[in-house]
């Protein structure tokens, strides 16, 4: 199972209070500080910054590591994701985990160690920031929770402690309460069950989870990540500069953002502005309503301003703003795969009727619009087309059935793409019912969809599906099929009109903005 | 394949003009006026509504009935469905069709015809008409397209001719461009896969394609229909009347409505408003932008009427007015299993941290409130509640993993039912998440389900399940057989925070105004 949030390992943790007090803070600083440049290999160096070598380690330690053979943790999920650099599990209890050698302390392991992760309870992390201080340390990361979003004053003195240790010690900190990095170039994890596919789309986020959703949610279209960093109460790195380093980034060309609130928002908007006139930036501002605030608040202690700031915020940049990481997907792979839309004017393709009503309604509420062909366009299709009934206007329907739409995908889309009114392509493939509980489903739709990918070379115009499954499994399972297709063909696939006009109203409206900001 | 349109057979139909005009309209008109009452079964007389017998039928005649074996026809799909009438298959080429006898001609059947389902090209209908009217044929179902919605003066002729032949000889048209009936009390169909459960809702449809969309939906989450009419053009049957009759049909508990244009405001508005005092009414007004109302005029030649006066009509009643046919079937799930809903505050439970925060801020800008929960509640859930760093406020996050959340529910939504500040359980199973990617995924969440079902019974405020399933196959099936175990049950299940929380605003909105009126 993966542990969606910081308290998935603590009931499993093995460290004993005693053992730590008595044996594992013993500094030994000379040999690190000498072996410090070798901690960080070649490959980490792609933007000679930093922050590069958190998301490329050579080594990484897990402090807390669990011996426990029938859970999966930090360091069997490194392992198994593929991680490349040394691992250096630390258990006093044990001399072996995973197949690895356990050192008893940090202080203990031999090598120099570049990324460390904090997998013991609260209590005990300042002493083991103070032994990463001494063992030069150069990344730690505090998985354990129990800090100020427990609301304690307690846990409040605690973070500012470990804090200032780390600063201190010229240590970055990546949260407390947070899950970390995930780098598939490096093969750096916190999912065990995340794509090894390498993207070009970064992630800067305050919920774990959250994070967790939105790799899913794209993996399901055939989209990947750069690097991804939770970083969970933000007590040192914060999304300011995490996103500047993001802008410079030579793997990453789109960010998004989860953020629930940010300490410095001067130097939030200007990273902001400045990463906008290199790339797209994608922000979901949680907590915008009152008691979502005070939610955030117990969440990740984000002061999470008022909505009022905010809205002024997001409407002062071209960035785009979304409220759900379903949307975020939705824009993220529109970016991704919609290089330029340079217009709002939607040609529909699908099935007309009712279901083309409802589809042009909903297009034209986004702020799209819907108009009717030219003449020539209208004529056209009249020349390859003959079903009795059938509506040659925008929306346009097929012949009926998966192979008239294939059909028609290969004859009548190249006349679309010549139409002079329009300048996007919506195809609604209905597969929920006009193909609904036939036998040859899968193959049939997914014939339909590679049609599709075949004649989508040779358009010029963008081109968008809606593929919506409804409930049935034969359904379900012909979507996943053609999704798997088109988007593997780089065409944006969307579950409804409604997200897809809605990504391409916000698309087309952060197109523009950044046209005037030249 | 199901077709989906009023074009679906029109290619393979069998007539031959030149055979109709010499022999199949010889009116045999005696002895069908003296069998006129025993063409309607005693099942028929569910309201004492001239219209009963509209839904069920003790005979209907197939003219233009099919003898393809490899299609289905409207006879094999009448067949298949079991409907238990007489069926007449009018085609004189054949003699039987699917093992009925066939008859070359309306005249030609020796028995009374209740209903008849004209599948012919639309030149032939006004003769068909005569025919039907001379064989005093109470309904007909002019299926074929060709009429007003072609746009052409032609088209508009041939409706304005057998609009006049119905009224004169009193049959009620349903249509024309239509596909009439499905009714699984008398085992009418349009779709072959629809289910043949009977439910309580009602649709009345100008869309034959969005009728069978909502069918699919609701039948994806186990609620079904009494009766549902798509009546096309409207040229004789239009909304007004098919909802003053559904108003008092015993058989329904919820009317909705598809609707591109009506001919008669004043009396809609006034049906409206009757129904509203016996029944909720749930509206999707198609063709609301001006594209769509340009594609609606196209599609039903509908007289969609403008914006501002639909607005102000909505607001006028208490109906619930709805975007799109996921929004109808999300409704309709509330309405039919929440039976009163007298509050806007809600208890979330499900993943907390950033999940948490996100789903508060989407209730609350759909106008709901997620207030903390009382200081006892809070006392209560620290009796059950161990995991550190878990979240006890409310959003409520329970123990991780499926196996903690069904733990939770049995031990703390007791607790949550009684929670003063909170009137509505939204339950959030985050199967994507938590329980994602796992070895008993089915096995786990359908325990998980089944927990929930359990402890539900017992406890008294509306609880609704959240339950995404993103685009992995286990994750699918999972949130399939989850929501299979949970509709069966009775509880409302939506895809995603957004849809419950707009449903249950707009529910209780509904309530709100409806107490109002009393």
């Amino acid at each position: 199972m993966y542990p969606g949030g910081a308290t998935g390992e603590t009931k499993e943790r093995i460290y004993h209070p005693i053992w730590l007090t008595l044996h594992l803070w013993n500094v030994i600083l000379t040999e690190e500080l000498t072996n410090y440049d070798e901690a960080f290999s070649p490959m980490s160096a792609f933007n000679n910054h930093p922050l590069d070598k958190m998301f490329h380690p050579a080594s990484i330690a897990v402090v807390g590591a669990s011996s426990s053979t029938s859970e999966t943790g930090w360091v069997r999920r490194l392992l198994d994701f593929g991680y490349k650099g040394e691992i250096y599990p630390i258990n006093p209890k044990v001399t072996e985990i995973q197949g690895l050698k356990a050192y008893p302390s940090v202080p203990a392991v031999p090598n120099p160690i570049a990324y460390a992760i904090l997998n013991i309870p609260a209590h005990l992390v300042p002493q083991a920031m103070r032994d990463c201080v001494a063992k030069a340390v150069k990344f730690v990361h505090c998985f354990a929770a129990g800090f100020s979003e427990t609301g304690t004053e307690e846990g409040r003195r605690l973070q500012a402690e470990i804090t200032k240790i780390a600063s201190d010690g010229g240590v970055r900190l990546i949260g407390p309460n947070c899950m970390g990095v995930y780098c598939p170039e490096s093969r750096m994890t916190f999912g065990e069950d995340f794509p090894k596919e390498i993207g070009r789309i970064a992630l800067i986020s305050q919920s774990g989870a959250e994070a967790s959703r939105l790799i899913f949610l794209c993996q399901d279209v055939n989209l990947y990540f750069s690097k991804v960093v939770n970083y969970g109460n933000a007590a040192d790195l914060d999304a300011p500069e995490l996103l500047e380093y993001l802008t410079n980034d030579k793997e990453t060309d789109i960010i998004a953002l989860y953020i629930e609130g940010v300490k410095n928002g001067q130097r939030f908007m200007s990273a902001v502005k400045q990463c906008l006139k290199k790339k797209p930036v994608v922000i979901l501002k949680a907590g915008l309503t009152k008691n979502g605030a005070d939610v955030a608040a117990f969440h990740t202690t984000a002061v999470t301003g008022s909505k009022a700031a905010w809205d002024y915020f997001l409407k002062q940049t071209s960035a785009i703003s979304t409220h759900t990481m379903d949307e975020v997907a939705d824009i993220l792979q529109g970016l991704n795969r919609i290089k330029k839309l340079w217009s709002e004017r939607v040609a529909i393709v699908g099935r007309g009727g009712g279901i083309g009503v409802i589809a042009t309604d909903i297009c034209e509420r986004a702020g799209l619009i819907v108009p009717p062909f030219s003449s020539e366009t209208h004529e056209n299709l009249l020349q390859i087309k003959s079903d009795a009934g059938a509506m040659l206007r925008n929306p346009m329907e097929p012949k009926l059935g998966m192979e008239g739409a294939a059909d028609f995908y290969l004859k009548g889309l190249p006349i679309i793409d010549q139409d002079t009114e329009t300048d996007i392509i919506l195809i609604q493939m209905a597969v929920d019912i006009y193909g609904g509980h036939t036998p040859g489903l899968i193959q049939n739709v997914s014939a339909a969809a590679y049609a599709l990918c075949a004649v989508a070379e040779s358009i010029k115009k963008p081109i968008v599906v809606v593929l919506f499954a409804g409930g049935h499994t034969d359904t379900v399972m012909a979507v996943a099929a053609a999704r798997n297709i088109l988007t593997k063909a780089g065409i944006p696939v969307f579950s409804g009109v409604e997200a897809a006009a809605r990504s391409l109203s916000k698309i087309y409206d952060y197109y523009r903005s950044i046209e005037n900001l030249k």
